[in-house]
């Protein structure tokens, strides 16, 4: 089948959605160049980025699908293009934490690198203007951001992709350490993964020397930045078939 | 029964908590003239906060008994004086909001004085060093501040004591915007309602006036704010017998 790129819908920091032209109910995900962190404070681009963050989500996407994790992920026509099925994104980014690192490290004074007694998910509430301010059930209730059955089926999916991806990494001499995932509703209410999985939206630490091979080399000016991504990408590209 | 003042355990921004030297189990609790906000970065007092917060404690502790709801309030044989029973404190700050205000209005970016279509029920971690960060279940789980069926039970309690709160305010011209709870637990496991419950602690609204009847007045430099202290104990008093 082929796929047309019609009129643009929405423009965010790492990805620009068209709709299809020829089927309504799809859209055309351009995965940029751009690289942003601190809510798009910091901003930056290396070249190929889109293609390999795109491959690497198609990659993973596909993996989940063969262990029973659907996702918006339809068929990606060129290097940097996904195409995937339009749902109404739930405005919660769900996070999962293996070991500790990063805000949730900072807000705590734990030291980063802590390894969890068992996962802890996450949500934080959406919103650019205000920062995506971390949120609790409660809290997302009153914002009707979404149900509690919702918010329960988020965390259970958030926790299979968890469980699906820790050996897949481990797999590739990678620690997963924590991961974003966003997720949207179809029409008839059925929830989907969603948006990416990649080193902008995950911490990923080799296994061997412990190097950083996610966003972090950007936001800590670590360097290498393409070079880590490009491994991550030739490292899954050995085991998901 | 006498209770003899004993070695100090604790002395905290606005109380001195002291063993009861006749009764191993109990605390003698001395309220102090100090005020402070934003985490203590704001200090002040004046003459007679101890006292007026330690009778306005005593009335609400009274009242609640008298509805169910147990505290670690035993008597209060002077004016700025509590006996209660020695609890471990639990490291959760419960916060219940009828009406939004302050930290949580701030987050979301919603006016003040939003009425909220059903109490919500916040949960804060008790650590002044980290400044007293807003948690969900699953961090305090992590932190091993509570377990699930504890925390549950915290706002189960908390609950319970905003539907004893809103009548009894309302009866005295008052609006129960929101206040903060502490909990402790006595040595065979039961959880106690502690701390104090006083303008320190909620927020008060004239219901006539709309005026602050609360610690917003110190913290927002309102002035009068012993008048309005002095009034909020002069109108429980004329209701709770």
């Amino acid at each position: 089948m082929s796929y047309t790129k019609g009129e643009k819908i929405y423009e965010g920091k790492a990805k620009v959605a068209f709709q299809v032209k020829e089927d309504e109910s799809l859209i055309y995900l351009f995965y940029k160049d751009s690289l942003t962190a601190f809510n798009a404070q910091k901003k930056g681009d290396f070249s190929e980025k889109g293609q390999i963050n795109n491959q690497i989500t198609t990659l993973i996407f596909q993996f989940l699908k063969q262990k029973g994790v659907e996702s918006h992920w339809v068929e990606s026509p060129d290097e940097n293009v996904m195409v995937a099925k339009k749902v109404e994104i739930i405005p919660l980014e769900v996070v999962v934490r293996n070991v500790l690192a990063g805000s949730t490290a900072k807000k705590f004074a734990i030291e980063e690198g802590t390894v969890l007694e068992k996962p802890l998910v996450e949500f934080y509430y959406k919103d650019d203007d205000l920062g995506d301010p971390f949120i609790s059930d409660e809290q997302a209730l009153m914002l009707k951001a979404a149900t509690q059955p919702e918010m329960d089926e988020l965390k259970k999916k958030a926790l299979k992709v968890n469980e699906c991806l820790i050996p897949l990494f481990d797999e590739v001499g990678i620690q997963l350490i924590d991961f974003k995932l966003e997720f949207g509703k179809e029409l008839n209410g059925n929830i989907l993964l969603a948006d990416e999985i990649t080193p902008d939206t995950c911490r990923l630490w080799d296994k061997n020397s412990g190097e950083k091979m996610d966003k972090d080399r950007f936001r800590r000016d670590l360097g290498q930045v393409k070079e880590y991504y490009e491994d991550v990408l030739k490292r899954l590209r050995e085991v998901i078939k």
